[in-house]
């Protein structure tokens, strides 16, 4: 089977001959060429026989200014829930920009999800308009070639901070750190874990430094011991829940800095008898659709994951057009969404603490 | 920015002058250019600046027999772990072949998955060298003009049976039923619903046939009150399950026809009071995350996602070098996968029915 575009350049009937065999006008004929809906089937039937018979052949489609433009994504792994609302909102965006979505695999290569040269060379050789990496660490010679390709990129939620110039979108991960913990306090916990992911990246610090941040503002004490570093991996969040458990005062509250890991904490806790909220109350992180599908359903910090991928888009298009960056980070705003797995600690003493439990942050309040 | 790819008609210095520029050799220059690793720092700083300072652009890469070709993978939504398993199978054979794949929605337009038109324009006008559609329904014009344009497709697990000479890749789903409700049978379970999906759908239909081949070899009576058309929907899931805990019989398990809407069914036990599955025994169908996320990790029949999407791309790629395929219709084969969510019925009389509960059906015995 032989593409129309590679062997049309031979011309055939115009679509004026055909119109006149099959006895349509050549608006009509064109519907049909087109895959247009709204022809009847009849008539439908006559212009393809007409088609046919003729062996027309479309315009060849080598036309580079009418061909539609491909942008890269290459992201991390293809087959987890991040990727699927990153890949929504790039695609939704592209669409609407009038390009499409190339997608391809950063496996994992030496603990790092580094794009394969393989995949690299190919998008180069084809002439990508650009490239969004998500969750992806290119290496210094990878950031290099690509601006000696000449070829534009954008970082989502870049996993280090990338070289200085490089843009990159992600989201207000201090803040919503913050958030998570004073939600907690708020429910008049004190003893506050924080299960953090890999601290090296650039969100897994920002959620943890928004856990200490909140936690001194309200003047709690830091016991490092509540401090565990799972490195967004559900296993040892399981693990380190165990852990946590077996202290002599173990917390009553635990941030967990991915809703990923926060299955796993749950998984512990139920392996022990406890249940969520009332043996613990757990915040997540990211709000991807496990938060909703967790029983009991997940309050967690969201992340809008299409819309940060929809800016990085458009961050994109401005650099394909020639443009310099507005800035080099763009955050969007995260924000705590309420559900089943918080509620004050056994026996809350919230009054004597001195901070109470503000009405809107009440268990049964409405969300903030 | 111009990409190089259309700026580079005019010749700049070659590669042999930017490496004696730098003091270099070729191959050392060629290493730079290409991104390779084995470069030592100072080096590659040295062929960077000669690079910049003799303005080199790498050879224009319109040598279309160079360029890697593209194939196009047209999904029902992009933001599912169906998705996500598919995308990763055709993503990892298409790499494999040295394609790259194109990925774009087929949003839902009057109640199917129908691409849209702009996307379908944009894929024929770019001469994709075929399509992959995942869960989605082209309508007739659309099967049409594919065909006219000569752009060879393969359904993966299509939603109606396609038109005759159609090549589809899927799962057999009614195996994957029958397997289901003989493991309740050999839990000793009798009184046994179904939650159906879309019984419109191949898949849908084929999944409460295995059901009803099964209890019909088991000698078990139909009960239309059993069967519940859920849709596929989490919600109407839900809904069913609490209409089947008010009968005056209620079923003691239920096969339910995605893993999705066995989430819905557990919340609807929970919301009772009961618990999965003591009182009641879920079996889900498709293995994805969610199946391992939920509590108790769901019971179900894993269809081997990735597998299938590889084995589409391989029929597409016979399409594309014009051979006819092998079969219209390839079935990968279903297992049962077992987890925490079944068990035997409440005060079980298994050997007084007749069938008993084998060993290897045991709740405690190892998964099959």
């Amino acid at each position: 089977m032989v593409r129309t575009a590679s062997a049309s350049a031979a011309a055939g009937p115009t679509l004026a001959v055909v119109a006149r065999e099959a006895g349509v006008s050549v608006p009509t004929a064109s519907k049909v060429v087109n895959g247009r809906e709204d022809v009847a089937p009849e008539t439908r039937r006559r212009v393809t026989e007409a088609l046919d018979r003729l062996g027309y052949v479309r315009r060849p489609r080598s036309d580079a200014a009418r061909a539609p433009r491909l942008v890269d994504l290459v992201v991390h792994a293809l087959d987890d829930s991040w990727t699927g609302a990153v890949l929504r909102g790039v695609e939704e965006a592209a669409h609407d920009a009038g390009l499409e979505v190339v997608v391809s695999a950063a496996p994992d290569r030496c603990g790092a999800a580094r794009p394969g040269r393989g995949r690299l060379d190919r998008l180069v050789a084809r002439g990508s308009a650009g490239v969004l990496f998500g969750l992806t660490e290119p290496s210094a010679s990878q950031y290099a070639w690509l601006e000696q390709q000449r070829v534009p990129f954008v970082m989502i939620d870049p996993v280090r901070e990338p070289p200085p110039g490089v843009v990159s979108v992600g989201a207000s991960n201090r803040q919503g750190g913050v958030a998570a913990t004073e939600h907690l306090l708020g429910l008049g916990h004190e003893r506050i874990a924080v299960l953090a992911g890999d601290t090296r990246t650039v969100c897994g610090a920002a959620r943890v430094a928004g856990y200490r941040s909140a936690l001194a503002s309200a003047g709690i004490r830091h016991r490092p011991e509540y401090v565990r570093h799972a490195g967004f991996d559900e296993r040892a969040a399981r693990r380190h829940t165990l852990e946590l458990l077996d202290l002599p005062e173990p917390p009553t509250a635990v941030f967990v800095c991915s809703d990923r890991m926060a299955l796993g904490a749950y998984r512990a806790l139920a392996e022990r008898g406890l249940s969520v909220p009332a043996g613990m109350s757990v915040v997540g992180f990211d709000d991807l659709p496990e938060a909703g599908w967790a029983s009991p359903t997940l309050t967690t910090v969201r992340q809008p994951l299409a819309e940060m991928a929809a800016t990085a888009l458009h961050s994109l298009l401005r650099l394909i057009d020639g443009h310099r960056p507005d800035s080099t980070r763009t955050e969007l705003p995260t924000r705590l969404v309420e559900r089943a797995s918080t509620a004050g600690p056994p026996g809350v003493r919230a009054s004597a603490t001195g901070r109470g439990v503000s009405p809107s942050r009440a268990p049964a309040g409405p969300p903030r």
